[in-house]
């Protein structure tokens, strides 16, 4: 179970203090953008910049690591233009130790160093993109993101998630939906405002100005004899993949009728018992997957073609043959940092007898 | 704990099934839009039009019920403009017994009646409004909507959620937030289109042309001695009430690493272990309450007064005078349709010994 909460964890962030409290401090901001030990990261069309580098035996493969830039190497791309986004993603959680002891000493003053090293993503036109990668042959931009972000590491995959949601609803969202009008980027890039004078969506508080999340249910169903579950999968797939099902949460609804109405929409399956296990926050390009288990009430499969090709249900013995035993001639299923794996091991160590 | 489930749910739909097979039928949508058994509720400003019943008995005070409109009451002000919305809700639950019977009979031609209820949400401009209660004079809007709506029976809340939420989105999300242009409504009010030929908004599925669901955490949170619980207070509460700390989940976040950050955000206390209990929809305008226990590991508050007003530990026999026994002098908390009650009532009933 403690491995299950880790691995889920993938797209979560553990390196970085998001310290919202500063995203209002302009000065502090500035101050950060330009000193030497802020690290950047670099995105372009969503995807964020890499390098190899050598696993710790020559035998292993080598590592995909994100490039950590700093002022120096990002300052002529920086002009905010309608191109180019940065975001402020927190500070480094542990700190200089020797700052921390002199900060005992005496009271900082406005202008001196706090010794946080902050980091910031930073989202560059595809001309500068490109200059850039000339200069700096051993880096490459992770490009589709999907699978290649499960390249990184755990921790490297959570600033990427954080960063890749924010950038990519700047993207989608640069005008304002109440009134159409152009808008500004506020509060460390977490924040969108109408320009337009009067318009309503500054009147208030209103979520039209801040980050979308998008809860989506993803659920291990299981069947009522206990040793069954249901894997569906959708024509995209890579040939013999299954996974769990899953779906948006529509307004007005809770998580437990959610997993209820998608499985029975998809699947034709009733559920009735309906659990919370973990979530996992998942950038393509803002969802965050509440993962459950499911008892089903019924049996019988009716594939609704216009959502899923194919649901079936698996038994506990097929399902450890793949997942424990790495044959995977019948089927497969997604990898280790998607939560859909994580709810499957899960339900298998469920009182096993393996 | 059944208790628990059952009013948590007090804005989640039970009276209706969503069909949202249903949504892209446009010939079926069209045919109920004007089928005599239909139902329609009214919106105006958000509020829905509602009148007051007779209680059971006498003494009792007038129960809030939700105006069940036909074609025929609402067929005037259909004509949709901007100002006129039309949202597809469901269909009843139950069915008429003697058409299930027929149905057995033969196969259903197109055209021929299924028998379904349908329910739509209609929201109208103020004009109209005013006109509509001039011919129905023992009709209003429940307005402003909190706390207004929990008058409401739970079944009708639940509706009134999911087309207030729905009906909101409409009113801020007139413009296609990728471009900037007007948008047209589709798929029985769940999907707007960017109306600009060429909008990026068009190429493959983006959720921008989906209604926003927001979710927020909502926690009680215990102190490390387990007889203690954080509440706090924000300064537009009514005086005297507290209840549990919430914040919106951040992108690229788990619910969990949400909990730690708003509870320490906010009052400056450390949090450990956090469980999931349940959630709530919560139309203002759209978001999921997800509720969760939180374990503290740390006791001295500071709290931020940009976010909240003040915070502090309670003791359960503190908790269960105001929450049991009704003695609201000291303080009182929200009330029982509102998760952060039943979150509350969820502790207290934990391992009590009152
Ligand atoms: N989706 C959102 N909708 C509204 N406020 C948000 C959202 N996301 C973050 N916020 C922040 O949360 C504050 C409102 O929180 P509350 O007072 O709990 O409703 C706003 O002032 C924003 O700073
Ligand atoms: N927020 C959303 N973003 C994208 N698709 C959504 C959203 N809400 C509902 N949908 C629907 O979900 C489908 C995509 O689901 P999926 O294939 O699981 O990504 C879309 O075709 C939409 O019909």
């Amino acid at each position: 179970s403690t491995e299950v909460k880790e691995r889920e964890n993938y797209f979560s962030m553990t390196l970085l203090d998001r310290r919202s409290d500063k995203r209002t401090d302009s000065n502090w901001l500035s101050r950060k953008q330009s000193h030497p030990a802020t690290v950047y990261i670099l995105f372009s069309n969503l995807s964020p910049l890499v390098t190899l580098g050598m696993g710790t035996e020559r035998s292993q493969p080598p590592e995909v690591k994100l490039c950590r830039l700093y002022h120096k190497d990002v300052e002529r791309y920086m002009s905010q233009t309608e191109e180019v986004t940065l975001i402020f993603l927190g500070v480094e959680l542990q700190f200089n130790k020797n700052f921390m002891a002199a900060r005992n000493e005496k009271v900082l003053e406005e202008e001196e160093d706090d010794g946080l090293v902050a980091w910031f993503a930073l989202s560059i036109d595809p001309t500068s993109a490109e200059k850039f990668k000339e200069k700096h042959e051993d880096c490459y931009f992770l490009h589709p993101p999907m699978p290649a972000l499960l390249q990184l590491t755990e921790k490297e995959a959570g600033v990427v998630a954080q960063a890749r949601s924010v950038l990519a609803w700047h993207s989608r969202y640069r005008f304002c939906p109440t009134c159409g009008s152009a808008t500004k980027i506020e509060e460390g890039g977490y924040k969108k405002t109408c320009l337009k004078e009067g318009c309503p969506s500054l009147q208030g508080v209103h979520n039209t100005s801040y980050p979308r999340v998008d809860p989506v249910v993803i659920m291990q169903v299981i069947h009522p004899d206990g040793n069954h579950c249901l894997l569906g999968r959708q024509k995209r797939f890579p040939p013999g993949m299954f996974t769990c099902l899953a779906g948006f949460v529509e307004p007005g609804e809770t998580i437990e009728d959610a997993v209820r109405r998608e499985v029975e929409e998809e699947a034709g399956v009733k559920v009735g018992h309906v659990q919370y296990v973990s979530c996992q926050p998942w950038p393509m390009p803002s969802s965050l997957m509440i993962g459950c288990l499911a008892v089903a009430v019924s049996t019988e499969i009716r594939v609704d073609k216009n959502e899923i090709e194919d649901a079936r249900w698996f038994t506990r013995e097929q399902v450890v043959e793949v997942l424990i035993k790495g044959n995977q001639r019948s089927f497969f299923v997604p990898p280790s940092q998607a939560i859909a794996h994580q709810l499957i091991k899960h339900w298998i160590g469920m009182n096993a007898n393996l």
